[in-house]
């Protein structure tokens, strides 16, 4: 978690979607994007989302990641009482792998868009990428911070396999 | 709509829905189960889902229908806010012809259930039927209807297919 | 298994479907819901679910949890021969990783119901607390029980992950 | 229908299979194997399943296909209940494109088979055609009548694409 | 193998899918159903594919059970080049699970039928069933047999389930 | 296509996919968002896609909308090549309605984001809403249209379903 | 149809192919690439498979390209006889809209290849790409025409969407 | 990696697509034939892949075969920058299991081939296979080891199954 008031909430259904959303803060961490963390559960806890989601915006959050499995409906539901861009993390279901999750997250009805990345770890940095990438438009130094990223990223890719 | 006060809630996410979900309302009418049809958006009316479905126990209701099509939150966030049972219905989606629907529905986390139907008009008129079977539990009326309507459903059965 | 008459009654298509099965029994069990839990395979014992569905609703029965894997009858057929609220969980199976068993079951065609659950363990747990529900409906201490059990569920989920 | 003690019994679901199952009457009666066609509801006939499944093997019958769609369970219960060899034919459903019934056919547990071919209309063919080659076994008309329709469809086959 | 003259041809498209095919070969034992057991692979050795089917019925075979994974087509082609009845067992593939064999082996065109198994070990033990039940239409000895396994399985089901 | 500097840059892979991002640039011509529409093909055209990717920062846009359908490559490719916000939208294709298109989009590997939406018409929309929402994060005017947006859809919804 | 000495040989599983295969015909002949178009089906004369497959090589054929749909067998067991390269289209089935074409064709084991295309038309085409690209190799007029039809191709992409 | 001028070059999106790419490597090695391996993220290199590929023919490349997992750009990419043929190797993905891999390599539009192989090891080993038959129809040493391999691999097919 950062000390600085956050313009990234990064949000999940339960504690066992922690291990895979962990990386969207971590990678927030490393871009300096300032964020927090918190379990709300769209299903368990809806007052609580409802109170998340619909003050999101007057406590200066800008982008809000949101992951879960299953019949993920967190992501959805919070795009649903929210104006801020939200993006989704299908985490990997016991049984279809996240098919479940990716479906039910990515296949939003017209007028309530959730924008939707991989399944799984690859997905939840993503999102934190994609969320640093919007917050970047207005603000210098993340936008000097994810190019530089990218390069490093770039030139980590070796020339021939090793091994 | 039945004139008495309603036992049987159906909802769907959106007028395109009622096509199909009428037919759980036919079914219900046929079995003499008071009910009432709402459009119920999880995504474009949040509020007015949140309301619906603190309020329906209080009501006087006893089942709910849920039907809703591709990233499908209707059912299972209702169910999230009520303790009364839940039925969901699949409405078929243009691209994926209802997989997504079904995924979003019934799969949903340990805690909240729904008990979900098969994708469109079946799946309508079997919402109907499972909430009709839950009344009938104890109300003699509705179970001596349930018990003619499966038994005039046998008797309707040819014994030789013809054409 | 309860001492009293049981009102719900637990069915499995074989012995391997206990270790998910037996999590709706003790849910039942949390929540002071009398319930017997029986093998019935429809494949292997077809005459055994003839009985043991017709008899039900005579029995004092009035939610039957029907679990099986692959290509799963035992819901369906089960439906097909009680009136009452039949209710399916979709056990894994080995290749399929339960879409087998999920179609099996959620695709029974119009005029006999049967309520789905998820695949696997959550599903078996929250056919339990949807039969509770429905019982519920005409119990004051299973509703007390079950408005316990949701609450508890609501308070246990954390603020922040941990970990 | 054939005159003669039909030695394959055709049945399905509903009378909505029958465009499908016809193809496999037809085929049968090309190869002047005797059969009869009935329609038998896994769901709605449960009690004319079980006397039609029993008894099969005393009426002389010789080999059961069996179609049915989306949660077919008439071609595995029928196998419950006969020693006879069971053709499954899974009938194209309207959502899923016959993937369920497909999936509800061929899944059978370890203990209860059914032979099942392609969805839909050349499934039905060919389950009329696999009943021909069991019924050739022990039957030199049959065999004789099987091998010209493989030869004549071996000829039919024209050498360049035509239009 | 068994020491008379075999009835039942099992074969399999490489040496990797004998722990599935054995099982079918150990059903037959069971079943005293005289067979054979030989490796036939439709893309390595087609010649000897050719060759095996072909001769099969001279040779006094009376079904062929054949097992393949992934682009399964062992059984089709088998299919094509013999009037015997063939049984298609799809092995469990590594990346699609078996869905690719399964629909190699189920899907057939109009023409050509091949009756498929489960996907897997249930699949190659129902095959040595389905095999064994069109034996027994002219063999009352494994008639009896397959009667009486049948009846132990049955009677194997235990009322309640344990653990 | 507005007059003023672009801020949302809407691609697609070919003419064939206009009809349907024709939706997204209708929403945001609703939501006065400066945009412009271009086909770029990433296999047709692959340096076009180079240019138009790492010129867009340049050029003074903010977010980019790739459509494209099949093997889509169009947004991931953007993605690589471009800091901007990547959104893509999964064309349905004729064989497989869009599962590839979905899959071909949202699955990127770690460390280039496309935030994905719907199949098809509503992927479209959400698109331009999405896109919307990021410049609404630093444009008071557009996130003004864009609650209004929202207060009438959410106005429009009827109470009870008609017809 | 070419006059010259055929380099490629189009073979399809039946005359229902050729709506599609003729696309590949006709993109050889935009080329000047020799060719010949034959039907020829595993299932229905799998000796002409043999023979065609057998003799490609001592013909003069280069390269095969086979097209065929459901349980496609044609272009494996094509691989499985010539040591020449094989190019598979999955020809787009009915019920599962060409998934079953395109599994049974790509899926092949170690050591017997198919160079798959994608499903239907798009495949038919650039299967005749793909084979012009291999002629190419040592041809200098078909590798001069492959350009100019890249080329063209790229020069056909419009700037804007129009309509 | 062979000494002399290649003629195969071996593509990769990323290190870890090396234990499933260098069975490419060691099947060319077998038959000889000259070839390179390269990692070429088309998402994390986007210039080294238009450098690669733009100059793969003029550096006397034959072939490329391009593996890649997930939304897998890299093959199609390839062969939109390369008159040269591109073979596509789907890697295994971790949620999807390779079918988003092979969905994203197989369904290329109209106009740009990918011959794509099988998920996994299997398709590593029959792009190398492939690329030699392509190599062989101009170079006879390479046609004779390949007739070689093709016999021995016919060769070590035993008879019947052991163990």
């Amino acid at each position: 978690m950062s000390a600085s008031q956050p313009s990234v909430g990064v949000i999940m259904g339960s504690q066992s979607d922690w291990p895979v959303m962990k990386l969207a803060c971590e990678t927030l961490q490393q871009l300096d994007v300032a964020h927090e963390a918190r379990i709300v559960s769209a299903h368990r806890t809806p007052d609580r989302l409802t109170e998340y989601a619909k003050s999101a915006r007057d406590r200066g959050l800008k982008v809000i990641i949101a992951g879960a499995g299953g019949a993920a409906h967190l992501p959805g539901m919070t795009a649903a009482m929210t104006p801020l861009p939200v993006l989704g993390v299908p985490v990997k279901s016991r049984a279809l792998k996240g098919m479940d999750s990716l479906l039910s997250i990515v296949q939003m009805p017209k007028g309530v868009p959730v924008g939707t990345l991989a399944i799984g770890e690859a997905g939840a940095v993503n999102a934190a990428l994609l969320a640093a990438s919007i917050i970047a438009l207005n603000d210098g130094d993340v936008a000097a911070k994810l190019d530089a990223y990218r390069q490093a990223q770039t030139d980590s890719v070796g020339e021939a396999p090793e091994g």
